[in-house]
């Protein structure tokens, strides 16, 4: 944790030094009641931070990964070219092990893979600055499509708005700012005046634990409520704006995200108030034509009946605690993603974005 | 505890045996873990066993005070008369300091005083024996009452229904079946086959702890959810009836009830599920003309930030944890009195079936 942006905005990870340096995480099994740093210096350490989830979050996951690579790698012997690469796969396997659902995870170590590749051309000590690089590179980018997001998002955070946002898709889950809450801190760093509602998020409480933590520490106004105030607080005028992360866009714009944001889209709906998604091109699974498609993970009973140490409901009684839910299109007034906002939520639009970047890397990436 | 209904509701309190007898109470607080009675021989333990919510829900604590009265008074000497007199007016002054905010203690304890009244006519014994019978009249009257509002709502519980229901009001919070849950257990009775979701209900999670306890144990189909889940099981086609109890009906209709019930009830009726109240006549505040003249309790932020014995949230995070929401009449498919269901849910039918009960005692009263 060598630097920190004037907002304070906590670095979920970071690469601390040269290539003798170390990854940096937050611990944030241990949030919000304490902040500890875990410094890395093996990939062993990477690999038990994700597998305990002290990183999460998939842009947050997917670089823990990459600068676990250059751990596991940078000790190699400078002579040995053929064994090098065989080391990078293997380190690459062992972490892809940690979360074997964890798409952003595999992307990132393929991207290490292909780096290591060039090993036989540029030699064993040029590969690993490569190597290094493209580590610090994974978590620039996804630094820069945070701030895209954000910018594409702050019109929307005018002066004396009142923002409800569902789960954590802050810092904590990305390289900075986050994707939900990165048009709050560019909002927050322009000094306009605004309010946040974080809803608790049952079961895993991440909108108490992290997304309370995050915004209170960066000095944005925010107060937390239990999931089951926010449709009262929309009927009392308290909040105009919903913006929440997504975990998955099918291509006809219906949204996976945690469970309960379905609840609070139909609630704003209901109350005519804006629900915007934020969520980078990367989310968009053109694949799936309907969140239909889109499986939805169901979680242990334990969370629901003994989230927090207390055994809170009869030890035997059945639970139904899916991860997620699906929020159609209908809902949406719009998606924030790192090249604008998509507004109406029509597949044609959803489209025209994405080919757009195919067609021109250079111009439409993020800055 | 000495009965216990076919359906093995449990009874939240009770006396047993005669004038030397005693009341016996589940302690609520430590539900679900452990069932436990307390067994109240003296006016102090019902005291703190209202005070530290042992026994909860408005109905519950009415019975409670007026058991303690008859422990408080019946030692008095046989021959003192004025003393008796001031004696009971002492352990009704007493119990009421109990939980100053609940207008069933009150009601009670005005029952019981008036009872008292009557002792120079009456002499010392007879009155102690008229107390212990008014106290249990009490309880009577309300399982009575439940098991009304039970029959009117029973129709529609048919097989295969899945229903909703969220916080607890059900035995636990009254003397027998609950208003909400009496429906069910009745329907259980009949033997019918349906199923049961019941919301968390946060902060104090009554649902978990509460409502799932005693369906559960019941032989009800239950399956517990967060809050959060409620939204995407209407969606999923899981549930196709609500039933929430109330804490006060307005007027024109509007209800009073555990906050998150307001959610739900947009929830239904975005899905198209009707969603029913169960309320006693006693519910009604005939001078409060709609929701807005309803106040609202506000709760302490440790209930939010720390509900579960850990602390969950930053520490010194603001929260907002109203107690209660309104729901609006036009949302309500009907309300389950005893008297019968009011549907549509009009201020006319309201004041019509309350002037009922007015005009003809003895036909309307609960059977």
């Amino acid at each position: 944790m060598t630097k920190r942006s004037t907002y304070d905005v906590p670095r979920a990870i970071d690469w601390v030094g040269g290539l003798d340096g170390h990854a940096a995480l937050i611990d944030q099994t241990l949030l919000p009641g304490k902040l500890e740093i875990i410094e890395c210096h093996a990939p062993e350490t990477v690999w038990h931070a994700i597998k305990r989830l002290s990183v999460r979050g998939a842009p947050a996951i997917g670089i823990a990964a990459a600068m676990g690579v250059v751990l596991g790698v940078r000790d190699h012997d400078e002579d040995d070219v053929a064994g090098f690469v065989t080391r990078i796969r293997g380190v690459c396997d062992y972490l892809a092990g940690a979360r074997p659902t964890a798409i952003n995870l595999f992307w990132a170590l393929d991207r290490m893979r292909k780096v290591g590749e060039s090993a036989d051309e540029l030699g064993v000590s040029a590969t690993k600055q490569a190597l290094l690089a493209e580590a610090r590179r994974i978590r620039e980018e996804d630094a820069a499509m945070c701030r895209a997001i954000g910018e594409a998002g702050l019109p929307l955070i005018q002066d004396g708005v009142a923002v409800l946002t569902h789960c954590n898709a802050g810092g904590l889950a990305t390289a900075e700012l986050g994707t939900a809450l990165a048009p709050l801190y560019l909002a927050r760093e322009a000094g306009r005046k605004f309010s946040v509602y974080a809803d608790e998020t049952r079961p895993l409480l991440q909108g108490a634990r992290l997304t309370a933590w995050e915004l209170g520490r960066a000095g944005v106004d925010v107060t937390l409520i239990c999931d089951n105030a926010a449709g009262a607080c929309m009927a009392a005028g308290r909040i105009n704006l919903v913006i929440t992360g997504a975990d998955c866009v099918a291509a006809n714009g219906d949204v996976a995200n945690k469970i309960g944001t379905y609840s609070v889209a139909v609630l704003a709906a209901a109350h005519r108030i804006p629900f915007y998604v934020a969520a980078p091109s990367s989310t968009f699974a053109l694949d799936k034509p309907t969140g239909a498609a889109i499986p939805i993970e169901e979680r242990a009973a334990a969370e629901v009946r003994s989230g927090f140490g207390a055994m809170t409901a009869p030890k035997d009684v059945r639970c139904f605690n899916p991860a997620f839910d699906v929020t159609p299109a209908r809902l949406l007034t719009g998606i924030i993603t790192e090249r604008g906002i998509i507004s109406p939520v029509r597949e044609e639009g959803i489209r025209e974005l994405l080919s757009a970047s195919a067609t021109c890397p250079d111009s439409c990436a993020p800055s």
